[in-house]
């Protein structure tokens, strides 16, 4: 088994991973993520625990018609409770109404827990272990036993831990995965305890299930696989309770690229940063930009010097190349980046500047004033573009404001915000009005209205993204907003940025940057 | 060395944190860090790199006037260049103008970094280690020798890599520091590669410095400290190029209450969480609620049967006591939660309810009916009462909003935006204007002006912050918003929140319930 490299993923994404704090799936989400989960290839989806939650119970019964090409899906519960028979237990009855293949149940491992929480005997513990995965097997599930804080229980009472996995054993379960429930075990005890208890179960697949509460998870999962445990638990982006659990997105490259493991198919890892975007997106996390070999930073470099070596040869500051796990290079504009990165930048539009021309300077300086302000270029780069332009002489204004007022009416009759936009073009003048949703949205439709008039091809341009951010929040409603808009004309995406006190104003800078780079892309060519 | 449990901690959140994408530190902020950093009691402050940064020359002759009672800065910088005396080298310069007791020099220990970036030969580089630690040594200074990218070097050319670190101690560096540059070495490497130097040079200071390219950092760091090393190198919150340092905020924790290192004095463990905010608040960057010991959720319970638990005993599933890291515990309202944690929450206003009233699945699916439609309520818990209130029968209304306006005009004469409140208390209509910068401002002081007049408590009222989040972001300008709002009276501090397609709406929803929650907690009481 130990020799063997093949490691068995199983994603608990939508179990352990619905308990964070901040997360709500619908039950369409749910069937979403499982779709992804199943062509990204992990073997197990463990996907929720019918007995303590109906949304679930209707999950169970829509996913069943799903033809899924390689994952088993897991229904997730405890053994029977206290004193009952498994057959009276009405959450064991959920389990087999959620109708999987495949079942994992959860046991105390910890004899604190079982006094302390269940209330019962060491005896009576170890029986409804042996009772709930024995009635689960006599019906041919296929069961994964969870040994909740295994190894917690390992420290305080190691005879007790170990004897529940006999039990489970004995009962006939398929697998039986170590749980650090509490995430407070570190590398070398994960390392040693997963050991003993390979050398103990020979034959028998060993699981790990790792909490992120030290900072450990993804850590200890890879400790503890190279003390031979092949099926590994986690969830994607380390969702989880409280501090989440191992992040399959890291964990996954770590095992395959890194340590000779095979986890997933390997034409698969290049979707690893789609995947892990996609279900931020889903579960409306903001995705973390330093996430290890997905993050937005993962592969952007900010020094000068670390900029200058990574074009003389990436390798000199990037673990692997990007492009492997679909993530890009980049390469920001900022005050440490160094006059290098914007003179390329500038000479993008007008070779002839080099770094000594005074207009270098003159942008940088412009770029830095901009940053104290609250702007950001790192993620806005048609902005900088444009600012670059103006400061070359090479923009020409494609309209002229007037002036807009927006009105927001509350009790709203239909739509709560109506706005009035007057633009000139070539001294002729053009006034129109719409309304929306919200400032925002009157005012942009009002905008596009008066300039398709004179350049139709804006009808091409949709926004995808929005993002509004507080600056200084002290100041409460005062306070300064940054807004990202990120647009798209089917053909190629761009980032603009505004900032401002007021939210609507921001909005304003950034919409107006969108449309005159796409009439910029279009008239003037790039 | 190696029997010392002392470990030195060595702060680089303004140095390489700095180098995070997505911060920007004025030179104010980096003088408060440097007090917090100091009060929490690192040994060592990197700073800034004088050479590649003006803004940081200012910084260092600011700082000087600073009285620091437990850390010493570091002033950072590379290895003379190629060909140059190091009395000729700018940069060396700016490091000895930067004026501190202590710098620290990195210098390659790759051979394909020396060939690939440097252009030059293994010898000529082994030169440029020792004049520059020589030359500084002979001016007086303590001297960190940074090995940069040492494991990859190990790994490439063992002999070399060990070769650059004889160099260093031979020109007298005070500690030889091992860099994982590029993040990308596992956990046992770490421990093997860092034992074997520290047994070579025994008597001197080894330290360890950790990227978290493959999620790694902060297990790699322990590793290194259980190898030997005894100097530390991270930053808080983890910033730092691409995916981030060793997080000294798990770190410190981890080695000193959980594995018997003394990192900063005991009494000041318990400032973790408010120095890990403080400095996200600074970098302006989003706290990462899931961070180990210090966040939000890290000890945030929201599965129903963990609840349970953690009520019978806290250690069931928590690995510390929050109140040791100055974090707390949290149960979060979410249709997970289980009834007894709402039912908990209706007890509070009337102890009367009881889990099998019918007031109680109403509430229940209010909430979730709610949570649907994109509210959260576990970090607005006086939203969340004032719900209870209302279905309980207990809540009057304060005053009647009858009609608001506003009006926002580009191009703004003094504020953009002027709002016109209508409302009526006991039958008494009030109307009121304000202006403000924005839409959210102007209705807020619209309507406090209206109610002052009624409730005079009100005044005692702020705001504290405003967060904006955009939920369904693919609808762009239209998109779903859920604005939270925090007050305060000085006593006491509370959260609401408000979702609408409409920003203004949203805020003023929020707005409303804060306004009532206070009337509430004053005429009511609680």
């Amino acid at each position: 088994m130990v020799d063997n490299k093949e490691i068995i993923i199983y994603d608990s994404t939508l179990r352990d991973g619905a308990q964070a704090g901040g997360i709500s799936y619908t039950l369409e989400d749910k069937l979403k993520i499982v779709d992804r989960l199943d062509k990204f290839g992990v073997k197990f989806i463990e996907a929720g625990n019918p007995g303590s939650n109906v949304k679930d119970q209707e999950f169970f019964a829509r996913v069943k018609k799903m033809k899924l090409k390689n994952a088993k899906l897991i229904a997730f519960g405890s053994t029977r409770r206290v004193g009952i028979s498994v057959k009276d237990d009405p959450n064991i009855q959920s389990l087999i109404a959620a109708d999987t293949e495949a079942v994992a149940i959860f046991g105390k491992s910890w004899d604190f827990h079982v006094k302390e929480v269940l209330k019962t005997t060491e005896d009576e513990n170890l029986q409804m272990i042996y009772d709930t995965i024995k009635y689960l097997k006599s019906l041919g599930k296929y069961v994964v036993f969870d040994a909740e804080h295994f190894f917690d229980g390992y420290k305080n009472n190691k005879k007790y831990a170990l004897e529940t996995l006999k039990v489970a054993n004995e009962a006939g379960a398929d697998s039986l995965d170590l749980c650090d429930t509490n995430g407070g075990t570190f590398p070398m005890d994960i390392y040693n305890i997963t050991k003993e208890v390979v050398e103990m179960f020979p034959g028998t697949l060993i699981g790990i299930h790792c909490h992120n509460d030290t900072g450990m998870a993804v850590a200890n999962s890879i400790m503890a696989v190279l003390a031979g445990a092949r099926q590994v638990q986690g969830t994607i982006n380390g969702y989880g309770e409280r501090c989440g659990n191992a992040d399959l997105i890291t964990l996954i490259p770590n095992l395959q690229l890194k340590l000779g493991f095979k986890c997933v198919p390997d034409e698969n890892i290049k979707h690893l940063t789609s995947l892990s975007r996609y279900v931020a997106e889903i579960a409306n996390m903001i995705p973390n930009e330093r996430a290890p070999y997905v993050g937005a930073y993962a592969f952007t470099h900010k020094a000068g010097m670390h900029i200058d070596a990574v074009k003389k040869n990436p390798a000199s500051f990037e673990h692997i190349d990007p492009e492997i796990v679909g993530n890009t290079r980049r390469i920001v504009l900022s005050e440490v980046a160094g006059r290098s990165t914007v003179l390329d930048k500038i000479r993008e539009i007008d070779p002839t500047v080099t770094k000594d021309s005074p207009i270098t300077k003159e942008i940088i300086d412009e770029l830095k004033r901009l940053e104290n302000e609250g702007y950001q270029f790192e993620s806005a780069e048609a902005s900088f573009e444009m600012l670059i332009r103006k400061k070359l002489g090479l923009y020409q204004p494609f309209f002229t404001l007037k002036e807009f007022k927006v009105l927001i009416n509350e009790p709203a009759v239909e739509y709560s915000s109506s706005a009035i936009v007057k633009i000139a073009v070539d001294g002729v003048t053009a006034i129109t009005a719409a309304e929306g949703d919200g400032p925002v949205h009157a005012l942009d439709s009002a905008l596009r209205k008066a300039l398709e008039k004179f350049y139709p091809e804006l009808k091409e341009v949709h926004l995808v993204d929005y993002k509004v951010r507080v600056l200084n929040a002290e100041t409460a409603t005062a306070a300064k907003v940054r807004v990202l808009i990120e647009s798209t004309d089917g053909k190629d995406t761009w980032t603009t940025v505004g900032v401002s006190t007021d939210i609507v104003n921001a909005s304003w800078i950034a919409l107006v940057d969108s449309l005159e780079y796409k009439l910029c892309k279009e008239k003037v060519g790039k």
